[in-house]
């Protein structure tokens, strides 16, 4: 089967890391499948026609990744109506600070709903179809809070740690099952919309590389969909050369 | 204040582990608050009265300790009815096993539910009243699979795994405000209504002490709550001599 | 055998920590086995001269822990003319800062004898003493640098790295054969003639109980001693409850 | 300047992972330079005359990597004679397995001497160079004893943790100074000749991918070096497939 068949699906494909990400996929000649919920389906159709014009293929699906019939019903009509899907990534974030007393239940359900139970979803449909085949990757993006709860971080470190142990859990059952399973680390800000609204000092940490590049970033993602078998990284950290950490 | 106005809730004080918490706490001379759902309100009055008969003090009060506004009555009607809360214990675990593609949205939203939702309420409402005397400690108890994810348990270890970056998290912004939150890592099979009922070999096991004993676990608890600040501990494992880690 | 024939075993017994642990020890009846280097012979008297005055028992034992000969010599003089050693703590630090390019071999080398080598002669002597008996308890002190390394770091992580591989390797070895053996994870400034002469709020930070103190961190290793087999702590932290961590 | 002119050192540069990252790195385009003691002096040499055989660069330089003075003259001899060292891949095991009991000294200490210090002498003498120019990559191999202590791995567990500590110690100084600190973890047994020799099932294993392949280790490590510094990984596991983890 030629790569031009194949899907690379990216949960959360945001203007930054997810865009890059599905493009870098797109670039290997895979079809990229775009999802963000449908209000932001203008974004998303603007990022897989972006992707088109480099002469590559994408496809904008908005689908609430909370949503379990909904996701149900995605797999299912890209693997019938698109091609098999080779590459799952998981790129929602959620990153919100409140101190716990300010944490509304509200609030700590919502980022788990969106950080862990869409991840959830996301790898199971993955893992159903994918066992099928015998093959295919997952990779789950986690964060500084996946390893490290913090002041403030009650909501956000507890969905990224959940997304982490679903991570491993799912690759030690699925590696000797042929499906790769990766958690990656991203600990430092990213050159991204919000970083580019927000921190004044932006033009200068670019300069210098001081902020995670999407690209880059995309790269590692790519790096180890084509890993061999015999030597399969599950998780990796990626940050900036100037990070304190 | 004397201790004997103090109160200790446990969440989740079932007849092993959480009720032998419990006793050992009223043994101190606080008074025993326990918590289960409805459903098990019998055997939960049947444990305060137990601790009565020591002569010690206990209250049963079952609750749904994943609803928000039970807990937060709950909290509200010990406060002003029975004494101030000094110690807190959520003790609530959720162990179910099942591969990825067999692990339904309803299984792993129940599982985060009991083990992560309702300890984030617990710790909430134990914060916002602690930090109005500033003092108080705080106990999750943990497993194997709050530092571990492993083949079938993404459920349990994601919810395990937000419980701990939940503590981690409350201990970093509570402790300034001398408010004690550890957190601990149970590792092994307890000797449990469960254990008795499913392990054959369970009698040669516990005459050689390898099942954990409940009130062996508990003497920890009681220990974490009596350190000195100037050296307290965040998080310590527990599991039998014999256990194989 | 009453405790009072046995033996606590401190390496590494300065004038705070190690000191107050050896005290704490003595308190419970043990007969408490004090070491340091010849160097600090005077020091070491002093400290069991004092231990004595309290009306327990206490013996300075000067001896080169880094020296295998006098190692094995020592434990086999305690064996044989005081003693069974029922409990031994290894508590030599040897926290040294310097940039990668400015640590001399010397330096490292010495590091590591001092922190991880004699940890290793210590732990060894006392496997072979207590597997005779089948009983006995080893702790070693950790610190933040056993879990993490840091910036100007590398001896002396390497060394308490190190040490740490040693507890945890000989705890799963020796657990089911009835030895505890566990490791204490020091977070913070301790309450010592160091920080006494060197840090200047150092007055401040102890009435705020801001420093740890060394009779509390001792607490916690008399309580791991105590603990029942059917529950043990192989690790633990302690630190200070303002501790930034 | 031209790759060509650019020097990768490989300390412990055997015939299996160390030699297929020195290849790996030769097809790159540097001129590997190779380190394995006098006593493995011929299997050294045939190792560079099969790089150069491929048309690329190679050079053996018998060195012991524990002597300080050997070690310090390598680089200097390298920097002033072959080119700029650009990539250091420290690549020496020293994997026993003994009881706590059988451990000697004498044992406890080569390890150490081996896996660590060496390592030490490695990155430092690195790093001064490195740090003239402001760049550069230096890569240590780690083993699951690297996070892990174990039954019968104290020397070798406590080796690998102290070069893990040496490691991110280096990372976390020298990553602000642009050069590249990387550590690997390699879960699984190895396509080796350690392997080939002494596991029956080897020929079966290999076919299946169940053995970790050297030259799909080597290619991460080149991967690593070629991270742009936006988004550098520090530490990444290695795995085959079908590993049990």
């Amino acid at each position: 089967m030629p790569d031009t068949e194949k899907v690379c699906l990216v949960i959360g494909a945001g203007e930054d890391t997810g865009g890059a990400i599905a493009r870098a996929f797109a670039r290997e000649g895979l079809t990229a499948c775009l999802v963000r919920r449908s209000a932001r389906a203008e974004a998303l159709e603007a990022l897989a026609h972006s992707i088109r014009e480099e002469g590559n293929k994408a496809i904008a699906l908005p689908t609430d990744a909370r949503d379990e019939k909904a996701m149900v019903a995605l797999f299912e009509k890209i693997e019938s109506e698109i091609g098999p899907i080779d590459v799952v990534v998981f790129n929602i974030g959620a990153n919100v600070r409140f101190s716990i007393t300010e944490t509304t239940a509200r609030v700590y359900r919502k980022v788990w709903e969106m950080a862990a139970f869409a991840g959830f979803l996301t790898g199971r449909e993955a893992a159903k179809h994918m066992l099928g085949r015998g093959r295919g990757t997952i990779i789950f993006t986690g964060a500084t809070a996946s390893v490290r709860g913090s002041d403030g971080f009650c909501a956000f470190a507890g969905a990224k740690h959940a997304l982490r142990a679903l991570a491993q859990s799912m690759a030690r059952e699925l590696g000797p099952k042929n499906i790769h399973v990766a958690h990656t680390i991203i600990d430092g800000a990213i050159d991204s919309n919000f970083i580019r609204e927000n921190l004044p000092e932006v033009g200068k940490k670019r300069d210098e590389d001081a902020l995670l590049n999407p690209e880059h970033i995309a790269q590692s993602y790519v790096m180890l969909h084509k890993q061999p078998r015999t030597a399969w990284t599950h998780e990796l950290d990626l940050r900036p050369w100037k990070e304190n950490w």
